[in-house]
């Protein structure tokens, strides 16, 4: 495929050329997301000019229609003209993901890829030369403590939760249907945060009842910004680190091994193991790299997102078995879901 | 177009989180250029460990490992495993593009963006909102006079020129061949930096002498810093708005023009005029915005580009009819070259 790629590129490096852009295509949506341009556009339900939006959203008109235009470009938005003034409309996947009230918005995501994300990863070739997290350099913030870091203020936590909450909206099924779990009868998402994953879980498994465990003032924040009514789900407070880990039959660990460096899963998993009950498990969600190091792309540009904002990796199947196995957990079963995270059950 | 793109979207938009990771795919490759993995490959001549690649730029072996397999990931690198080691070499592209050697190099533009603009694209959303230049809140520096802050020190200068010197080398032959312009036997290139491009044009072009006419400091950095034994091109130092502008038969303006707002262009573009010799002309260079708004999406990222870092804008090749004939140039022929960047030929 290299090869291929190579090919043609050689004699003029279109392909690199969208790579260097990749930056700025990522703003253009990630600053259209802060301005408020697709909920203006979806509220509107019908195209409306740039000078329109900019008034609206107290922007330059010039910035609004370079912005817009922009938009259009990559497919985003789409443009008519109508007696010589440009009308946009939204594509239906803006709306769907790119907009705040929609089900499925990514909207909290993109905030936070914008925010944090974006200026972390300015630090890059910094983090690969020292081997270590950049939250001192990008933010001024200590680079031992990664969730003080994260959790710095109501607002920080605010961002983050909403992040983690909304990238469930889109692996969130497939995960929790990917293995037969129905013979699970307590479950506990130890990190759970919003809980959108666990009522991911308490619908595709109802007669399992599903607890989300995390910090408490994670908790506090998920019960004050992040309700629901007729929750599936319960929420518990604890540190899995320093406190007791409550009985269960399945501990669901969703991105939270690949927080940390090996010594301190190891660590939480014999705690998990010592607390499971007799035919219980554990089930991981992670982005899984190949074996090959080959791919996917989006696991190992994850692994890197790691280095320059935590303690941890992603890492191949073969490393999560060889840490189950070794912290006494059985038949390590694994599967790949094609999206953004997979998933790995295992058994006490 | 984006009706069908919309309809695989919907369901999972995977086009839409490939944007997502835009940044972080720039940035992988930009460390790499910046921590001089390419550089290595290229020298090594054969397929090294990321162990080796660590040691050799001072870098941690985990933050290399991760960098080098994202770069097999996105094919930039290659990767083979041999005795259980993973051996990794570079993609002819990246021999060719990447590293610093090489006659096509993008070493320096890349530098460029990854430290100056990628920065500036941080607060794309605040220039939108202002519509106007964020070189205040990213560096500390003036928004008014554009090249007092690119040319703040001899460091920047060094860069912002690099940028320009290696831009030419993609599209240069097509931008110098575009038109017949045998015919023009003097030639001078307004603020044509190192030369790169007017060396195109000498070489293209034989029989006609091209002079590049640039601020003192710039044709002295020129010199120092990018010279050229036997050199095609002549400089003269000059400042284009404030100086006299030499006589010529054809005037260059390669990417001069999108710098300013419309009455800085009238002006210059008379005051060409007024020392353009009869059956002159004038030939500008830039990325052409299409008349429907609709792209090509390299032409209206540029424009944010110049938002963002500027007090100009791309523009539609009416916008350039416009400003060309009122300031009294004729004939006006528009060149797409397919690339990022086109020409417009006119006549005095």
């Amino acid at each position: 495929m290299a090869e291929h790629l190579s090919q043609s590129e050689l004699d003029y490096p279109f392909k690199l050329l969208e790579y260097f852009n990749g930056f700025r295509v990522s703003k253009v949506i990630f600053s259209a997301c802060e301005l408020g341009v697709f909920d203006l556009l979806l509220k509107a339900q019908e195209p409306i000019s740039a000078q329109h939006v900019a008034q609206e959203l107290s922007c330059s008109e010039d910035g609004m229609e370079r912005l817009m235009d922009a938009l259009v470009g990559i497919e985003i938005l789409e443009v008519e003209t109508k007696d010589g003034t440009a009308l946009y409309s939204s594509s239906d996947v803006a709306n769907l993901y790119l907009a705040k009230g929609s089900g499925k918005s990514l909207h909290d995501m993109i905030i936070y890829q914008s925010q944090t994300i974006y200026p972390l990863w300015n630090n890059m070739a910094d983090a690969v030369r020292e081997g270590k997290n950049q939250n001192e350099k990008t933010f001024g913030l200590p680079s031992e403590d990664i969730f003080k870091a994260l959790y710095r203020s109501e607002e920080e936590m605010l961002k983050f939760m909403g992040l983690m909450n909304s990238s469930w909206v889109l692996d969130g099924h497939d995960i929790v249907t990917a293995f037969n779990l129905s013979g699970f009868q307590k479950i506990v998402d130890l990190g759970g945060c919003t809980g959108a994953l666990a009522r991911e879980m308490a619908k595709a498994w109802p007669s399992s009842s599903v607890t989300v465990l995390d910090l408490p003032q994670v908790v506090e924040v998920a019960q004050k910004h992040f309700p629901q009514e007729d929750d599936a789900v319960e929420f518990q407070s604890g540190d899995f680190f320093s406190d007791e880990i409550p009985p269960a039959d399945l501990y669901i660990l969703a991105r939270i091994i690949h927080d940390w460096p090996e010594e301190k899963c190891v660590t939480l998993l014999k705690k998990i193991h010592d607390s499971c009950r007799p035919g219980g498990g554990v089930l991981l969600v992670e982005a899984l790299l190949f074996e090959n190091r080959r791919g996917p792309v989006t696991a190992q540009i994850f692994s890197l997102n790691m280095l320059v904002q935590t303690e941890g990796r992603e890492r191949p199947p073969s490393e999560y078995t060889r840490i189950l196995e070794k912290t006494g957990f059985h038949n390590v079963q694994v599967c790949r879901t094609g999206k953004c995270y997979d998933t790995i059950l295992a058994t006490r």
